[in-house]
């Protein structure tokens, strides 16, 4: 049992929480709670830390689903203190495991999909909007999640406990070639719709049943001109009272649902006609 | 200029942060930053404490509005370091005021409405996701919102700052009988939709033409039976992939607006036909 917050491995464990650049060096993300344990990919697990505490716990019967996802792995049993050094959170579940980077391309992003949805992020900056961003965009079934390089980093740890696990699923990539791909999409027809404060046409009247892409700027500043006048069309969500704007979330989520809407629910489980 | 942060004041501004029994005996809230002190309604300030760097750049030509705006008010200077101390944010925005809270009843909120809009809270517990939930119903143009008494207190500091000033204009109550609220809106002829993850009918088939309100429960553990029973219908939010649940603010989002574009955005300043 690891019992000094000295230890090199607490030691890196905090880096590794701390630091996109040391994430980006191991190509490795940390996953801490007993969800984000259960569902990440075995095959992705590189190490786990359990406290003494849960351990007891298990031992005693508790959250058989844990225990028995346990015993298929070698992990390190850490005291509590120790524990709370590396956890990100103030009151931590007692799991963490160091994850493998999962990849895509847009290639399999799209592939075997008539008509693909696609959500873009330019320069997105809360770590707990993206996290419920991709959430929603697995919930709504987009096909993938792409975001420009200056974005807030996936990996954080408060995005990776935000999406709730659908950090494991939904496909995602980072480019720094923004206009590079936009233009990829446009010449392979996918529509591009521009979510803009000055947008003229309601999200709802944009049609999103065939391959389709919505771009969703900074929080405080929206999209660049540069990367609108790339889009087909910009778009408004339609505002009552004397709000500026909606919660990036929230534009995001209401977009992609509507999008799932007008395509009937195709690929939802929850569809029942 | 007060410099201490041992002043009376000083106290009395952390202890109105972090806890609501200060707050409710006070009838009071604190709203920090310029956002919240531009759009706070001025029979309702009452107090207002400016940080010396603040006050600098505002003697510099920085921030007209807020100048101006503070020349109808008297206003208290504190240093920076006592500012830090008053502030719940990490980096202050150097403006916080304490704000006389606005209360409404059931037939305010219905008031000169043809077909009014509510959505009902049951035990929200994230303090963010209920600011982004007003923000939004403000957005979405809903004619109030009502929580339960056991929701998370809708002056905690994160909720306002999330509402970006929406807190100054829907109208919402707190009700001790949620049961009898409801008894009273079904007299009145609203329909009340429980969002339920066992709901059959999708959000986007139920009529929200008419007066209707949503019901939307705790984040973990969603609607009690007892209040699902009151409801009208139970209607559900279709979801693709792996996830269990959608996040609450995202949901409520997505009722809302919903209804919103059912009422073709009657009343939204966005709505071009």
């Amino acid at each position: 049992m690891i019992t000094s917050v000295t230890n090199q491995k607490v030691k890196r464990i905090v880096q590794l929480n701390k630091k996109a650049a040391a994430r980006e060096e191991e190509n490795v993300f940390v996953a801490e709670g007993i969800k984000m344990f259960l569902e990440a990919p075995p095959e992705y697990l590189k190490e786990i830390y359990v406290s003494e505490s849960l351990l007891k716990q298990l031992e005693g019967g508790a959250d058989l689903s844990v225990a028995e996802k346990l015993k298929r792995f070698t992990y390190e049993v850490v005291s509590n203190q120790v524990f709370q050094k590396m956890s990100d959170t103030r009151t931590p579940q007692g799991i963490l495991c160091v994850v493998k980077r999962l990849t895509y391309t847009l290639e399999q992003m799209a592939e075997g999909k008539e008509n693909p949805l696609f959500l873009i992020l330019e320069s997105l900056q809360d770590p707990g909007n993206l996290g419920t961003i991709i959430r929603t965009g697995e919930c709504a079934g987009i096909s993938g999640l792409i975001l420009s390089k200056d974005t807030v980093d996936i990996y954080n740890p408060k995005t990776i406990r935000s999406t709730m696990g659908a950090i494991y699923r939904l496909p995602f990539l980072y480019t720094e070639d923004l206009r590079g791909i936009l233009q990829i999409m446009k010449a392979k027809g996918i529509a591009i719709y521009a979510s803009h404060l000055k947008g003229r046409l309601s999200y709802d009247k944009a049609c999103c049943t065939k391959a389709a892409a919505f771009l969703i700027g900074n929080e405080g500043n929206g999209l660049t001109e540069e990367t609108t006048a790339l889009a087909d069309e910009r778009i408004k969500i339609p505002m009552a009272g004397q709000a500026e704007s909606l919660n990036a979330g929230v534009a995001a989520a209401l977009l992609m649902y509507e999008a799932a809407r007008q395509r009937q629910w195709k690929g939802t489980k929850g569809w029942k006609g």
